[in-house]
């Protein structure tokens, strides 16, 4: 893995990230296909609109199919047909939220599945021994994330837990190899809940790994968008600046173009397809809800600048009227055109980081963007 | 329109339906768009798999997105994104099917809307207008059909209202115009249940309307498959036989190619697609049900031969996966792959036809396709 950076403006920076699987543009979106699908559209789909890089999830992927099945079928790329880099969490954040019953140890995360109730355990290696059946090109290692607002001696310990973890990890990764012949890079996770202190010493200890590329988590659990800032912003601090950073689970447009301001270079956030799913539709001119009567015989795209299936070629009333009838090709299209408009987001911050003209740009457009657009009032 | 029969084998005929939204090689089946969107995918993406006509509902489309919302978006057509010919059903099976409350009297249907209870009427001059602002090629009657067991003097009722109203519509349909500057055809429909001599008394009457073209109704309500065959048999029997016939909601590929011998020239059913969606796959060697675990580590294609998207891109074991998982990228990979199997086996028909060769193949090619593969046994 090799990441150059080409362009800064500010603390912003485009750049290149080329891996065994392809070259990946920075700042650059990640969309989520938790379970190996990007919620109703093909892995080539998502490649079409400008997709470079996939997010997956290895809680889901352990539990279904099991990496029994992904060994087998000679890893996640070929088995839903995507040939571009993957980058998998590590299922700290699904245990978090989604196993009914957890018990976190020095050892790791005992859990009960969320789809049968078995019991399972999640510690730093497995979760490595893990990804290494998912042939992740980006391994994240098990962390233990708190909600917000947290009690600071929870935050703490957490805190420090990750970090053990974090090593753990670590050593694990390096007692193993890759099982498909490319390269595999661990992306040390740190945390420190929203407590200053804790999540400037994480990142002071995080930066003596010298590791290949890092990450931020613990973000998006409930604190406000300031928090989320100036975490984010605290934590890159002691990074080393040649190093790709991932903002986990970031964001909205505004919290996404926040971050790339202050250097975050990569993003993942089930924001777009969710919303798409929801009839909520991004443009640069704000959101629109879709099921608004007012688009019932809307001739016009949702967006005429987008370049997607659905304003190339569908009227907003003919979206709306695959709402409001509940049929299945609206969640298609709603998240296609989302995942765009994204994917456009981040071409135009890179060009503008280029350019010199990120930031003044950057603090009128997120914001635009993820309001209500004045033509859905 | 112009149809025109290009080669036969026996009742089998081949031929060529020419409209002003292009050609249609038949027989061929008709994909089922019911609310204006064959569920899960694109129009382009039916057309992309060989799909060259469609059908739409009346009942569902006059509901939702309405007639006033039709017309405003100049039409069906436009509104979807299809270029090509679509045929729309009256409404009357679904009114038969999922209206709450119904009352038939002479006048036409009284029924509450399966969404939200409002009261409506369709008339068979009603059921034209709503036709006129779809803009289907090829518009179809109010009928009145009956379940299976029926009564035969309801059945007799029925049949005959179905003939009045027939000649109700035609006149309807011969006092207005087209909307949209493309023909429209009105196909009368025949009933009479599965009473012999009431099946041949209204194909006699149906025979003297000289129509471009005929629907056989009140199939698959219920019957057995050899009833459906006779039903379908005696009702062609007195038809002119240069026009083409469809036979309406068949079927399962054996029923099919029964039809396609008794000299049926146009399909419509939900098999392919609902089934599609229930993860059992149609392949040549007959049905497979994707969840079964023996496919959970299998990399063959569903079918070697097909050359859908998910056919020449996913294993079974990841299909399987899919529809394991609750994905909606399964719904769309099912129906697409179930949809291009009925599209080749038609062009098989066709081939066979002209060959002289369709007979002994039918018999034996629509049983094993309909049947329980022996691999999923």
């Amino acid at each position: 893995m090799k990441f150059t950076i080409s362009a800064r403006d500010g603390g912003a920076r485009a750049g290149i990230i080329e891996t065994d699987h392809g070259a990946v543009p920075t700042p650059a979106f990640m969309p989520v296909g938790t379970a190996g699908s990007v919620k109703a559209l093909e892995a080539r789909e998502v490649e079409a609109l400008g997709g470079r890089i996939l997010l997956a999830n290895a809680y889901h992927l352990y539990l279904r199919p099991g990496t029994d099945t992904l060994r087998a079928m000679g890893g996640l790329h070929r088995f839903m047909a995507w040939e571009r880099p993957l980058l998998v969490d590590s299922g700290g954040y699904q245990v978090h939220s989604l196993a009914a019953i957890r018990t976190v140890s020095e050892e790791g995360v005992t859990f009960r599945s969320h789809i049968d109730g078995s019991e399972h355990i999640f510690t730093p290696e497995k979760v490595i021994e893990i990804q290494r059946a998912i042939g992740a090109d980006f391994v994240m290692p098990l962390d233990h994330l708190v909600g917000w607002p947290a009690d600071r001696l929870v935050a703490a310990e957490a805190a420090e837990r990750t970090w053990r973890w974090v090593l753990r990890g670590r050593d694990a990764f390096e007692a193993g190899e890759p099982l498909y012949g490319h390269e595999q890079v661990l992306v040390p996770i740190l945390q420190g809940s929203f407590f200053r202190d804790l999540r400037r010493e994480q990142a002071e200890k995080m930066a003596g790994l010298d590791a290949l590329a890092y990450a931020v988590g613990g973000l998006t659990v409930g604190e406000e968008s300031e928090q989320t800032r100036e975490a984010i912003e605290i934590s890159l601090g002691p990074l080393p600046e040649d190093r790709p950073r991932y903002a986990m689970g970031v964001g909205t447009p505004d919290d996404l173009l926040a971050a790339v301001a202050l250097g975050v270079d990569l993003f993942d956030c089930v924001v777009p397809t969710r919303n798409g799913r929801n009839a909520t539709l991004f443009t640069f001119q704000g959101r629109i809800n879709i099921r608004n009567a007012r688009f019932a015989r809307d001739e016009r795209p949702v967006d005429e600048s987008c370049p997607c299936p659905l304003c190339t070629t569908y009227s907003r009333a003919y979206l709306r009227h695959l709402f409001m009838a509940g049929e299945l090709l609206a969640l298609k299209l709603g998240s296609a055109h989302n995942l765009c408009t994204y994917f456009r987001l981040l071409d135009e911050a890179r060009e503008r980081i280029r350019a010199g003209t990120f930031h003044p740009w950057a603090e009128t457009a997120g914001r635009r963007m993820n309001s209500r657009a004045e033509e859905d009032a």
